[in-house]
């Protein structure tokens, strides 16, 4: 059932009308009055209804039945990314999103070469969450993970505090893996931090523990800044029995 | 301790002579003479020695001892994906490398859009190989996985039934999960097929079914096709003890 994206909100009272992208969509699907159609509203809930009226600009829809997306993990697990420099959190932000991840954040730290300016911020946000809506629609998910960007590193651990188990990665730590953390507790919500090209400095990975985070090694492979956030996605999705 | 990879084979009952790029890389790093380097062989053995000459163009090792790279995982991991388009099978070399991927394997299927031709297969065979090494040097692996180019889907089924384990990754699959493959036995060697961009037709998943293929899902978000490989590498390591 062909699928659509509208993220201003949905009311299930009256016919719900679709334009703009929606609308040529429905027209490159070559849709027509009376097929029925999937309408997510971006937070995970998806509405089923039939094509009641159509034309060149818009559709209008007659809903007649939800449900929970069910391309949505149950487990809230948010990646903070530390910001790596050119196209590489896009990548992460696309990745991450069609794996499953409940949000992107990312955030400053000491040795992060690119720092965008408050100004071209606006526009990159606006740009992070296309590619995150865009690539929720590939994957069939039915939320879109929001791209929250963060002024400091402590911000980040604060908020990621707040999660029942957040883990940094980092390649130095030689005693605790992933999986002793995974395997110790139940968990609902997660965080995994990961640093820089240049990796975190040790007063950063205090602070982390400081902050209560459990340091973790993703293994004796050095793995880049944009692959160790999505190995370890990867690893606590399937974990937790989010890839069946 | 630098590393550095030598392909043509280590003899180490006389001093190891380095040239060609391995010299440059030790000026870059302003090695000199005393200092110890490790040299890997490709294959998974570390031999760790002391720089006893050097000059512009070579350096000369004495070899003090040898160990098995810590790096390596000592599952057999093999990771078998349809020709995609554009640079996607670069991408999927360099991060299954880093990830420790034992081999990468390439075929064509009915829906590969690429199908290099056998001029150009061998200048890009190479630079696939190029990008397996770098991406093994940088991860501190000690073996460079071998980039195979084979001729057929039914070529690729039948290498990869000698594995203990073989599974086809199919979005259409709703019963079979990796877990359920993986928890149900012990293995030693894997193979990870996944198809390209339009996915595989039924008739190839069923050829895969009759050679022995356990045909699992990846869970109920479509991932794309430079996706799935490196996912269910990463749950596999994980899974095996090898991320730790």
């Amino acid at each position: 059932m062909p699928r659509f994206f509208v993220t201003d909100g949905i009311q299930t009272d009256k016919p719900l009308v679709l334009t703009g992208d929606s609308a040529s969509h429905a027209h490159v699907l070559r849709l027509r009055i009376g097929d029925e159609i999937c309408v997510c509203d971006g937070q995970g809930q998806d509405y089923m209804g039939t094509i009641c009226e159509m034309n060149s600009r818009s559709l209008t829809v007659q809903i007649t039945s939800s449900q929970l997306c069910p391309g949505e993990p149950t487990l809230q697990c948010s990646v903070y990314m530390a910001f790596p420099k050119a196209d590489k959190l896009e990548h992460v932000i696309q990745k991450a999103t069609e794996l499953g991840a409940y949000e992107i954040v990312t955030f400053p730290t000491a040795r992060s070469v690119s720092r965008p300016d408050a100004s071209s911020l606006i526009k990159k946000q606006e740009r992070w969450q296309k590619i995150a809506q865009s690539a929720s629609e590939q994957s069939q998910r039915g939320r879109i993970p929001q791209v929250v960007v963060l002024s400091s590193f402590q911000d980040a651990l604060q908020r990621a505090s707040h999660s029942d188990i957040s883990i940094l990665l980092y390649e130095n730590e030689k005693q605790h893996s992933l999986r002793s953390v995974l395997t110790a507790s139940s968990f609902r919500t997660i965080s995994l931090f990961s640093g820089p090209e240049g990796g975190l400095t040790p007063e950063e990975v205090q602070w982390a523990q400081e902050a209560g985070l459990h340091i973790c090694s993703l293994g004796p492979r050095i793995l880049r800044c944009e692959t160790a956030p999505l190995c370890s996605l990867s690893a606590v999705l399937y974990a937790s029995g989010q890839l069946e």
